[in-house]
């Protein structure tokens, strides 16, 4: 849970005597904890012990509490306090009747690949991470463009001179790959998608590839030019010339709580206006 | 074998002796029948007694190949005999040395998904037709945008306000989907793409649902708006209020033959000229 | 003035009423005249004595309408009955307030630049025709490609293989033209937008011209490949191998009345949804 | 002129030489005069007394020496020195004979439209800046989205959510603009495009203004957030919370000179490989 404003004060504590009267344990996040001066538990440690994660927020807080739970397969209710999410997509008026049910089994958990990211600089690993929608290799503002040569199972693909290149998955394929032009996959297609970001060579299209490819990305970046790795737009690592990021389907999904009649392209239809003119 | 102009008759001629050569029985299609004074034979008929299909000509001849061929498993080699085909990779110029590859079995089978395409105005089934690459379901010039209700196993996706509406398999996502704005997947992701054709609505963006989906697009026409299905932009059908064209996965892929080592980005990088600025 | 349903008979009737007790001569158009039972005069012949063209409908009831006006420069009101309209900016709420502040003054007319279509086989001409949207040259559905060969000011500029090519004023960019990819262009620059459909070559980018400039699209259709040519979605004009249609900036712009203090980018935010995620 | 490869020395002193000859005084700039080891003198400084500046490189020469002469209507001659580039369309090889043609007064001066930036912190003007391509206000990586309040001659147009914003002039639309999905103008065309990058509101698109437009961008940015201008992709500064940056319609252009018969058109088809399949 993260309250991020005062006003979300009663609403949590209101949630969590709701919880407690149904003899559910709750365990807060630290920053939950910290504001109602209990002591701070990070979700690494405490995700082991739980048996549903409710998130309060919008898909950036989602990103981050699957990010925390890393690849334990507790599930995720995403309940969003203000608009609709592509992720968070139960509505905090419905909570309590979503929570019943939940509880009575009617949710049913639809899993959502991620992308198992590694940084690596020659032989060493500069950093790991589990993507549930995207990461992204770009070029710092004044940047000139940077060259991210590609290879997929080790076929050169082609060499990118753009921005930037994002390799999302389907669930990320309504964010930041769908600002930079690329195509919406229906989350239960397993598939990875590499969307240039502004590429100079006008005919290097999304591409989607099967998820069981691992792509390769090596950096040949001039000088001056700074280069970022982003994960899910939250966390990342600094590039240089030849590094590179390995970019494979991570062995676990994400749990995702979905009602039970929900029509997967409502949400898209909603957030979209596909609806209007 | 077609061939379409006088030019390529020695070129045939050649073939079919170095194929009688080898011990290897030779049947020509039709057009190169008649215009050798032999007894005509659709492509449809010999099918099933051959055991390779070899196609002169380019990609809209591997097409028409495929399409007689139907559902039968006899590999096809295309050979283009102008420029680089997407389907037709073979160079003419490269033939022999190909056909010797192919007979010792060299070249590998690679299957590619087709979409089993069925028109229907009520219980009444228009026509049904095999797509390698798409079908298109569009207005004609003249008339006005065209209202395409869309659904993927009965959920409702959207109603597309637009030109048309492409369905391709990932080997059609190079052609008529990749003008229309479309990603480009690679052949052996199984999926189908859904491309809007100038939407209204500038938030429809292409689709790209898994290959276990029905997808089934009713027309809203309104009076004098003439729409039409087109099959690989070869075949098609008329259609009107009301009609709804059922679109899955077909059960029986293309197989066609490509050489051992072959780079499956090769083909995309030369005909999109990606190596060059 | 375009009663087009039953439930208009109450409005226009009002409307008339209100507008003769003020002095206005009231003339109705064919189709209101007709359903009143009054003699039908064509806004062709009327115009010439009009000092004011109220249009009661849509974007397309007023590109109708400023088609009949033609060159005279008569202004239009344009008064939407439904949604908001790019022309008709005017809701029927407001109509009276409006109509008062017209009369008083405070409108002030805005010129739409037209284009000049002429459509042209050798020497004679097949048809010409005022355009405040755009002009396009397309493709009957089931034909393949066409190749348009275009020059500007007697320069070649490329030939484009495509499904069609829109010639679009910046009235217009909000049209068609933004569906195929073309940019808004602000109405009181003067410039010519050409926009190609779904072309094959994907570097074929839309193009602005400045409003000087002729532009002269040249037809290359193969055996069985219909074209036609489209006037604002509404008239046209079949066209064959080696026609011509030539584009040029009309004589006289359409004259639009607007409400004094209206910021020019509302209806493009209201529209196009810009203010919402 | 600017060799910036030791091969380029007797290319230069062989060019130096030949204009001597002719009567011409001959000013190095300071990176060639240091390599001879002349005085160096800035462009800035020598810009005032000469008639002709020839800039020997590519495109991103020619910008930097166009923002060298600044407002002084010297002309230049650009020779690039690989392959072709949209400003720089003299080849080297082409080059004594085009000087000849310049001498004689063949070639004619092209005028091109520059941007006239300004960052503004409050009243306090940050650096003010001259843009012949065009001016971006981005985010840097890992930075999220920004918000871009973008006002024209004071009415508000919309606020970009993007990664950033392109303003560039015609002669800028075929360079990252274009990369951006912005469309292609015409450099005789006055105008200036406003092309987002990478849009959360997928109906934002590039937008075309009048040349006497005042176009200010407002940043917002949330804690952390860093934002750059950047103009002509080589100086800039930093920008924070509240700061703007007015772009308007430079009063001087760049005067380019170019060949006698040279269609406009034709460095586009070369660039952008129009002719080719």
């Amino acid at each position: 849970m993260k309250p991020e404003q005062p006003q979300l004060a009663d609403f949590v504590g209101e949630l969590e005597e709701w919880l407690r009267e149904r003899g559910v344990r709750v365990a807060l996040d630290p920053q939950a904890a910290r504001w109602k001066g209990e002591p701070e538990v990070a979700l690494e440690e405490s995700a082991a012990k739980l048996d549903l994660v409710i998130v309060l927020g919008g898909d950036g807080t989602l990103l981050a509490a699957a990010r925390g739970i890393g690849e334990r397969p507790v599930p995720i209710l995403g309940v969003n306090l203000g608009s609709l999410g592509f992720l968070a997509e139960t509505s905090s008026d419905d909570l309590y009747r979503a929570l019943e049910d939940v509880f009575a089994g009617h949710y049913r958990v639809e899993s959502r690949m991620r992308l198992d990211v590694t940084a690596l600089r020659g032989e060493r690993t500069l950093g790991r991470f589990l993507a549930l929608n995207d990461a992204v290799i770009g070029k710092t503002a004044l940047s000139r463009m940077v060259d991210l040569e590609t290879l997929a199972d080790g076929s050169p693909v082609t060499t990118y001179h753009a921005d930037g290149l994002i390799a999302a998955t389907p669930t990320g394929s309504s964010a930041y790959s769908l600002s930079a032009g690329g195509p919406l996959l229906v989350p239960e297609l397993e598939a990875i998608v590499l969307t240039p970001i502004c590429p100079h060579t006008l005919t290097q299209r999304p591409l989607v590839l099967p998820e069981t490819c691992v792509v390769e990305i090596r950096v040949h970046a001039g000088r001056g030019v700074d280069v970022q790795l982003t994960v899910d737009g939250q966390v990342g690592h600094a590039l240089g010339e030849g590094d590179r990021v390995r970019v494979r389907r991570a062995e676990h999904p994400v749990r995702l709580l979905v009602p039970p009649g929900r029509n997967r392209f409502e949400v898209m239809r909603a957030k979209l206006r596909w609806g209007e003119r």
